[in-house]
């Protein structure tokens, strides 16, 4: 038996799932409403053929007019479903993806493939959100990366679950869940981690080799 | 030449620094200040023998009045030295730390073990915060971290220092630096996984054997 029956999974394109409507697909964890942007202008307008909806999205999100994107613009135009402020960690990440010309800030051709990622991850959110909560729990999460094709044991599962809820688990009342900004790092940082010890283990034994420097590399660099 | 030269590093009452003032130790990344609390009172008062003033600081982060901290109201409590909110691992890392009896919230005799924590990372923060900034940039980082005893190399130095940071590295500007509780979960995370990884490492030749299991659990219970 592999340990990771689908290693490539990465993005959420990769999953087969059913999505009911798509009519609302911008509505949630979405930036301000476009409305915001419109009576300003940009000194220099859209790129032709931009599409003219991406448009308004990425000048909602520049707050400053600057024409690009910096962390805090990004951070403050992301919200979850309970309309808490997106994880500066998971943020960063989205910056790190995308940023592919490293300026340290996200342009409009950058912003293009941010928003469609975003947009998958909503629609994997939803999916397996099957209670509606708003949140993921530990037997959602399950459900969802055992879809993505990892294979994990419970005792992983519990501490993936804990790490990336929004509180303890301990107490009364039942435990918190997890909220889509924290979800989408949680399974990006599962892909990653499991890429890097694939990567060491050359003979797919499951078992790797590796030293100090190593192993903090492969740590650090998941989100 | 050992990679870890003080295994037994951890909470930052090991480290020998200087300090110059002791005057305004909790004036900066502290709750909200006692008089808050005042004209309120709890159904029951302070236990017998309780210092005053950290009853004080305890029932103005207790907002609501339960008698104990809830991982919302400690967050709602620490702010960093800009003002920011603190980050919800460190928070949960606190609790983690603190919440012996795994109720899911700190009280009052927990809090006093928190609280002197918490004060003993400003003091660690305020020493190598050199330039009085409020924020810990590469070099600081890397001179605290090697105090503590961590020969880490550039490369992973500059790893922690990024993943830290409250903004990419990348673009003009200088880079920005890491916030009091980013640098706490930072310091932490790097003692967490050298500690496991020597664990693992019996014959202390800096190299260890694992199966793709206790890799995942050794990452995912690093804060």
């Amino acid at each position: 038996m592999s340990i990771y029956s689908n290693p490539n999974y990465g993005a959420p394109g990769g999953i087969h799932h059913s999505h009911s409507s798509s009519s609302h697909h911008h509505h949630h964890h979405s930036p301000a409403p476009p409305t915001y942007a419109q009576g300003y202008g940009y000194q220099q307008g859209p790129p032709a053929g931009a599409d003219p909806q991406l448009w308004q999205w990425f000048s909602a999100v520049d707050a400053d007019r600057s024409g690009s994107i910096t962390v805090n613009e990004l951070q403050s135009a992301l919200v979850n479903g309970n309309w808490s402020r997106f994880d500066l960690d998971t943020v960063k990440m989205l910056m790190n993806i995308f940023d592919t010309d490293r300026s340290g800030t996200i342009g409009f051709s950058e912003f293009s493939g941010l928003w469609k990622y975003v947009s998958d991850w909503q629609n994997v959110f939803r999916h397996f959100d099957k209670d509606r909560s708003g949140s993921i729990d530990g037997y959602e999460l399950s459900e969802a990366l055992r879809s993505f094709g990892y294979n994990l044991s419970p005792s992983i599962l519990t501490l993936i679950e804990q790490k990336y809820a929004s509180g303890p688990a301990a107490g009364y009342g039942p435990p918190p869940g997890i909220t889509f900004d924290r979800f989408v790092r949680a399974c990006v940082a599962v892909k990653t981690l499991t890429e890097s010890f694939q990567r060491v283990d050359t003979d797919r034994d499951g078992w790797v080799t590796m030293n100090y420097e190593d192993f903090m590399k492969i740590v650090l660099n998941a989100p």
